[in-house]
């Protein structure tokens, strides 16, 4: 439906304030009449500029900020996890003590991270139009593919530091290539230990009232040398007021708030409950398992934390969708779109048969839903160790073939993201493996039956537990070595291997690209296509007046510092630091870090420390910088309350709140606990007050 | 709905056959003329009457039947599971390893096996409606449940061997007072091995084709001798034919086909979901904790596979409410029930605003779905333990009201119950209670969250496994002497305890007190009562032409011998004995016990071994008999397919079925495997053919 339906229905149905702070607007599209209308102040062309080329993407789904013209990047403790895993050594855990270099030498490189500035969007909606003209179903998708593969390969050819991506917005409504100049030499300058940090565990996350100092910085280089830069941000020493109107520069990662109510039901009633279902019964395992031990505690950790970050977006997602008045005014919304379109004869012809055939391709996905899952997309072989041996029997196969017509993750530009992970040293613990496959075998046979076909192929006469222990014992690709070797060899080396893991993958790779196959043909390219027919028809009707779903692409929120009520009871926008302190139990994930509990008598308790606003963000947001009208740093998001977790669907403004860190308590910490002088040197000679 | 209204939308809706064989009939309102009409083969009231004396109604959810004119019961394996721990021994695993009584005098006790035989039925429904007349709300539940007590006391008063229970039937529509004769001396005589038992374990659950020997036999005594009676089932020695009409005689437990679509809704989007979550992460945990040790499997065992059982059944509840047609026929039949009192002002003023009051409730009861489930029952405190706990002191505070004014779990009627599993001499295992209820302790924290004020007085400064583990460490509850002590002890002695685990149960006792207070009120109430107007309403326009929702009281069902049709391929209606042998892998629970393996040359592998058949069951029918037009047994009910779990909501006719034992296996195995000849002779005097 057009946005615009849906925010009137969502305030004629909430009542209350007229005016909502829904939205993740491109930079080229930003409403600045909008808000100058309501704000009194209009971000205009250089202020939008300043801002983009101060924001970058960070992988693993996160954002983060130029905030000193020597390449220094704000961004969260959680997405520069991975680095500090990567310079731990033996003796000294950086996840769990923190880090501070105290000098630039002293920052160490952070092996896999790479820095995304966005320098250019170019329109390319007509030229992907004209070469996709006429096409139906597989073969529109197999276009669309081979040339997204040509033209991002054209625009990164004039430098090695250019990246550049084809991005459709509004379901294919529009096509705009995104060219970033890429920083892939970054370092680690600071981050707090991960008990503050991560404050509250999975308890206290996505929920507000909350006390994390989820912050961490790092620093791009170039040629050996801190990066030298024209736009980073400033940084305000107060933080935000209540009320105050804040920006949110970053890269939401994906959300549905144009899915017809078809694909809605099938996400509330098929996709999301099955995935949880089997989240909870894995993360119950998981929970057992680090019971094993001490050294399995450790090592399975990181996997059981990931998996309830999952499990409780997932849910918060289809509560969401379960909530009735949200989903009655999905309904009503797509009612009212459907009218106006049958208003007018030839926008009926062409447009409501659309409506139709997502719904059949939905109910030929439901059909297809647990096969896909089990078979093709590795529901039934969790672990490592199959990942890399489907990869590597897959790749082997994919590598091949033209670009444009192999399966998108293996395309050239995926290629280096590919090898990256097939040739990780992090290390493989055969015990989780095998809990890990056996439970997965265990839940194929139960989910598609004793009986089936596939079950009966993949089983035999063993059991889910003797198959797994034996795999895991026997396959020798915990060498990294082999795993190349097989990578370089393709598939004459892949065909020759007798590694079991290998030989399953060999297996049962026909049974998957047939499911595959089906998938495509019969519901991805009737969504994408149908898909683009709806979105186009309400972008003709919406317009510019709506922002397309979030892709993983620079998006700018508006919004102010607000509280929200929860069962009735108002929850205020700000916390102190001197809550964390109350709150603290000494019991893990309650445990204040002993830094904290020494600096407690130096510390000004009444700093603001945590606080959420009314920007509309989602999950990929993850370190984005929360700016004032100034576009001095107030804040750094580092997370949504619950109510957040049902953005990915539609934005409800009474609840859904950005959670950020003060600018005021960043600054109060490093000071007064971490004693970063050389780092607060840098931040205040960039003050912006 | 009227059940005729929505039996002719299904038949609409899934075209085809156009007879279903869909109910669970009342022996006073049979539909024989409708059986007549079908099948040629009318029920008369002496078949009738006969059918009913030789049906018997075992504890914990499973029925029977009698088979000789010496109390021989004819049930499942599993609904004598209990009775086979409790005559195993250090030596002899009954369960694993079966049991044949070679005498009469070698049977032993089953301690907690009654049998109740239906002899009266009185409708009792002018005397409730006149003294709950122009009652409201939780005062006309309170006089309900007076009354109810008395009713039950009354009736039962004349014999120590009879036991009386008020049934209301569509949902208060009709008030019956069942009276029963009790056998409380059970004895066993026959069982096979679990693993034929309950061959394929979990992933055979609920499914068909099958290969079970799901069967049991014991016997009723009195004054310790063999009861003496005047109807039992003869036998069929040839098992049913394909098409064959069948009937099945039994205790369906509980059935949902007529709520309104509001319950529905929240049954498919907030208590099944829920429910279901917090089952499989159970699941997980518990099936790495058997991994913990041989002994731990052991004695996790069984909790394991129970709630395996509630996983699947639950799934298939939910599954059957997100079939897309299946909830559209159940929103367009409300909707014609509506229409058709919205006709007739006079019913429309009466009726129509009781749908609102229930939609009004329904919306209560989302609020309070959380905190009634943690706080009052029982999921913040899983475990036996505190279960033992809480009965204690709710015990001793409620056994001091007036019957009729206690929650219901304390009447008179359910101390025999209560004190039952309260004393109970099963095994307590520290290891596994901790685990449990660290486990739960975490999903309160989890899900009312950190700062809800019952969480803090629960667990104070304290993590969920510091004082889960405090807590089982300490109790002395596992001394049955002291459970007994605080029971005769009553409030004083419940008081003084200074036992951490009754000084919990304790503290919170008001909570849940409040908060079942408040759902009693504006939830209970208002469903029973407005339900109560829908369903008379109901009742008046559909009549005798339908059958009252299930409440595990006797009802007959009609069907015949079908298979059905799974992802479009047939699924005969019988498997063999041989079938089993092709199935068995060796690995459990595909493991064929040593009896079968040295007793298949001389089978006679051509036998039917387990059939299905389109009578409409659900649980609560374990163990029924599967008869034929001359009341011979020629089957034994033991499960449904995956279908009939969305039988609570309404019947499939095309894909539910019942899963049945073949009359003929039973023979061919007790003859050829277990050489139970003294049982064989005893069931062949009564052969009916």
């Amino acid at each position: 439906m057009s946005m615009k339906v849906l925010v009137i229905l969502v305030c004629l149905l909430s009542a209350g304030r007229a005016v909502a702070d829904e939205g993740m607007w491109t930079f080229d599209a930003f409403p600045s009449d909008e808000i100058e209308r309501r704000y009194g102040f209009r971000p205009d062309a250089r202020w939008l500029e300043h801002v983009r080329l101060s924001s970058v993407r960070l992988p693993l789904g996160c954002s983060g900020s130029f905030v000193s013209p020597a390449g220094l990047v704000l961004t969260n403790h959680h997405c520069a996890h991975q680095c500090l895993e990567h310079v731990s050594t033996s003796r000294a855990d950086r996840v769990r003590d923190g880090f501070l270099a105290r000098a630039r030498r002293a920052e160490p490189r952070c092996p896999d991270l790479e820095v995304e500035q966005l320098v250019a969007i170019t329109d390319v909606t007509e030229q992907v139009r004209g070469e996709t003209a006429g096409l139906e179903g597989p073969r529109h998708l197999e276009v669309l593919r081979a040339l997204a593969a040509r033209l991002e390969r054209e625009c990164q050819a004039s430098s090695p530091r250019r990246r550049c991506e084809l991005v459709s917005l509004y379901h294919g409504a529009l096509h705009h290539l995104y060219a970033y100049r890429l920083f892939s030499d970054v370092r680690l300058v600071f981050a707090p230990e991960l008990a503050i940090a991560a404050f509250g565990g999975d308890p206290d996350n996505f929920m507000f009232p909350r006390y994390d100092l989820d912050v961490a910085f790092l620093r791009a280089y170039e040629d050996g040398a801190p990066a030298r830069l024209d736009h980073w941000l400033r940084w305000s020493a107060s933080g935000p007021r209540e009320g105050e109107l804040t920006f949110v520069s970053g890269h939401p990662g994906a959300t549905d708030r144009q899915l017809t109510v078809a694909e809605l039901e099938y996400q509330r009633d098929v996709a999301l409950p099955e995935e949880l279902l089997e989240l909870a019964e894995r993360r119950g395992l998981l929970t057992e398992f680090q019971r094993r031990g001490p050294e399995q505690r450790r090592f399975s950790g990181p996997a059981l934390s990931l998996l309830e970050n999952s499990y409780k977006e997932l849910r918060g997602e289809v509560e969401a969708l379960r909530a009735p008045k949200f989903f009655a005014a999905r309904v009503a919304a797509e009612q009212a779109l459907r009218a106006r379109l049958a208003a007018d004869p030839e926008s009926a012809r062409r447009t409501l048969p659309a409506f139709d055939a997502i719904a059949r391709a939905v109910e030929e996905r439901r059909k297809l839903h647990r096969k896909l899952h089990y078979v093709e997309w590795g529901g039934a072989f969790s672990g490592r160790l199959f990942e890399m041996a489907r990869t590597l029997v897959r790749g082997a196969v994919e590598r091949q073939k033209p670009d444009g017509q192999r399966y998108p993750e293996f395309h050239d530009s995926a290629i280096p993201a590919v090898t990256e992970r097939l040739f990780s040293r992090a290390p493989i613990h055969d015990e989780l493996e095998a809990v890990l496959l056996e439970h997965s075998l265990s839940k194929l046979r139960e989910n598609l039956g004793v009986d089936d076909p596939f079950v009966r192929k993949v089983l035999g006469k063993r059991s889910p537990e003797e198959l797994a222990g034996a795999l895991v014992r026997r396959t020798r690709l915990k060498d990294v070595r082999l795993r190349k070797a097989l990578w370089v060899g393709g598939e004459a080396a892949v065909n020759a291997s007798r590694d079991p893991m290998i030989e399953l993958a060999r297996r049962i790779d026909a049974d998957g690209r047939a499911l595959r196959q089906r998938y495509e043909e019969q519901v991805e390219a009737v969504l994408r296509q149908s898909g683009e027919i709806v979105a186009r028809a309400r972008f003709a009707l919406g317009g510019a007046a709506s922002y397309p779903d979030a892709t993983f692409t620079l998006r700018l929120s508006h919004g102010r510092v607000e509280g929200f009520e929860e069962d009735g009871r108002p929850v205020r926008p700000f916390t102190r630091l001197g809550g964390a302190f109350e709150r603290a139990t000494g019991r893990d994930p309650f445990a204040l870090p002993a830094s904290w509990l020494r600096a407690r008598p130096r510390l000004d308790l009444s700093t603001p420390f945590n606080f959420c606003t009314s920007n509309d963000i989602v999950g990929g947001n993850s370190g984005s910088p929360v700016i004032d009208r100034e576009a001095r740093v107030v804040g750094l998001a580092f997370d949504g309350n619950i109510h957040s977790l049902g953005g990915t669907y539609g934005f409800e403004e009474k609840l859904n709140r950005t959670v950020a860190l003060d600018s005021a308590a960043i600054l109060e910490a490093l000071e007064k606990i971490y004693r970063a002088d050389r780092l607060l040197q840098e931040l205040r000679a960039e003050r912006g007050d």
